[in-house]
């Protein structure tokens, strides 16, 4: 039984990291014989170029029929004054509404041999462990927006923040049930003394935890984590959070976790799911064969175990990468004297090579 | 000629470090005849518990009147159940709207001598100086909400994140102001891939930043802003952005740049100034005379520079802060062996002492 892969690079070092990615995707399924066949698609400034849309709709139909999703990354300085709708970012929001993947997860975690990367005191970050468990398909991202309105002589603009009890109820469930294989620790954070949407999200979260026996759930503000993240992120086991301050904590955690180029993420919904690095386009060091592809690598492990249940694989390729990076082989972004600096091909060559 | 300050010491921790910014303020006023004459007024927990109001109408009257208020902190577990509409933080809100506090200034600063508690490296903390210009009221805090209503069979809630040009114009205005005073670059930060307000925001600061030639304008998502402030804080200059991105950034900034006790904050608009900690009220060690007093100290000091032009007397403040703390006199949440810990009235009177 063969699995359909579809791949979309996407702009700027999109290519470059897919195709590392799909280098050693290839080299689990010769090793665990998984069966994957890949088929690439455009998004993005890429495809507004070719087609004069950021998401064909082939592009869509294909990522319908696929078993899972490997994207790189779109957007760039060449498209920033296009209008919105045809915006790079709208292929991305447009895929995560077409397929429904209402769930990103973030894991954010530091091996020792990275933890010198972070911005962070030692003693802090070491053995971060923390799932970020962003709703994705909601909130102010999808709700009714106006662009311009004169009221009362003067010009306005306005987006609507909203949420429904099924909408929280399902990604707080998907979070508990995460929370349970790790250490039953599930924070939700929202804006509860401020907005109706957050006491919507404070109630409906306490409702869907109760199912979980061995998972204890509390409540933060944003605010408040936006400091504990950098305070003490250990405290941290399962975050869920609305789409815009999943946006926001997830970056910051990523950042302060260490390199951004190792970040990997899962979209998940109903049909197949979207994997993708965290770090954006990158379009000044685009071509240059320097990007980091260790975030996609690392997306393609995640895509891997929740998309193809092939835990085995996902491990040998985590594992492989672990080696590589404790054997002091670093991308141009993490070089340091005393390590050994490789290219972007380099790098997906010796991880296939400790798989 | 007498100057009203209102004092507002709210709940928890509140009343002690309002005691104790006092106490300093009047060591200035001897010093440097400032007139100042002091009134004492509920707001927050402490009001319902008096009132039934967590803002009395005598309350809003006298800051009103007043030249300036300076405020302890609000809220507490007590008072968590309440509804929404008598909240303690609805005292805050409200001081906001009826006062006009369109502008809250945060300025982040690391002296040396407290560089050490940055739960980030030194060499990425030290020398920060940021002034973080929030616009205070309007935004999804004052923006139209719905608690609860049925569409589709489905229980929703939702809130309306809503700016006008004039809102943006005039807190962009402000903070090109203050940067011509300090490095002259502006970050203005949203999510104008995303929200139609952001796209509002971003081409009303461009309009409303060419008047000050002198003043370099950039803009920044709010995700890459949450990084770009952990990775490399020294960059940022002044950051103006919307009510919510403000109160999530500035909360992270505040941590990144060491003792949350330490920092300030000023509300500004047409009337009168508010002067605020920006910690909580800190129920758990209210009545023990162990609260840092700093950031209230500090936020007097504001007040005289912003509301009463008194700017010697205000550097005095600060200056007598810095020395106490290169002296090695810490509040307990700042005590480290060697040093010498104090308490919350000690703390004040060696502020005192070296004005
Ligand atoms: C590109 C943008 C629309 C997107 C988002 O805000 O969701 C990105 O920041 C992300 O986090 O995937
Ligand atoms: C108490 C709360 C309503 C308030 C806010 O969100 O504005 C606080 O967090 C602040 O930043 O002053």
């Amino acid at each position: 039984m063969s699995k359909a892969i579809v791949v979309i690079p996407g702009d700027g070092i999109g290519e470059e990291i897919t195709a590392a990615a799909v280098a050693v995707l290839r080299r689990a399924d010769h090793k665990h014989s998984l069966g994957l066949v890949f088929e690439t698609h455009q998004a993005g400034g890429a495809a507004l170029d070719l087609y004069g849309l950021p998401l064909p709709e082939r592009t869509v139909a294909a990522a319908r029929q696929a078993d899972a999703i490997l994207l790189g990354a779109v957007g760039g300085p060449k498209w920033d004054a296009v209008q919105p709708e045809l915006r790079p970012e709208k292929a991305i929001l447009g895929l995560r509404k077409a397929l429904g993947l209402y769930a990103n997860l973030r894991p954010i975690r530091v091996p020792a041999s990275l933890s010198e990367y972070s911005p962070l005191k030692p003693e802090i970050v070491s053995d971060i462990d923390i799932l970020i468990v962003r709703e994705l398909t909601g909130g102010i991202y999808f709700g009714d927006h106006c662009e311009a309105t004169v009221i009362d002589g003067v010009e306005k603009a306005w987006d609507i923040e909203v949420y429904s009890v099924p909408e929280v109820s399902r990604i707080v469930a998907l979070a508990c049930q995460a929370a349970t294989l790790r250490r039953g620790r599930v924070v939700s954070v929202d804006k509860a003394n401020v907005l109706a949407s957050s006491r919507l999200w404070r109630r409906t979260a306490e409702q869907a935890a109760e199912k979980y026996a061995g998972v204890t759930l509390s409540h933060m503000y944003v605010d408040n984590c936006a400091m504990q993240l950098a305070l003490a992120p250990k405290n941290f086991d399962v975050i869920v959070t609305s789409n815009l301050f999943g946006d926001i904590l997830s970056d910051e955690a990523a950042v302060l976790g260490g390199s951004i180029g190792m970040m990997p993420s899962a979209s998940l919904g109903e049909g197949p799911g979207l994997y993708e690095p965290i770090h954006g386009s990158a379009p000044d060091i685009a071509g240059k064969g320097i990007a980091n592809p260790v975030g996609a690598i690392l997306s393609a492990a995640m895509l891997l175990r929740h998309s193809l249940t092939a835990e085995t694989a996902a491990v040998s390729i985590e594992r492989a990468v672990d080696k590589v990076l404790a054997d002091g082989y670093r991308t141009a972004d993490l070089y340091r004297p005393g390590l050994t600096e490789v290219s972007t091909e380099d790098m997906a060559r010796l991880i296939e090579r400790n798989i």
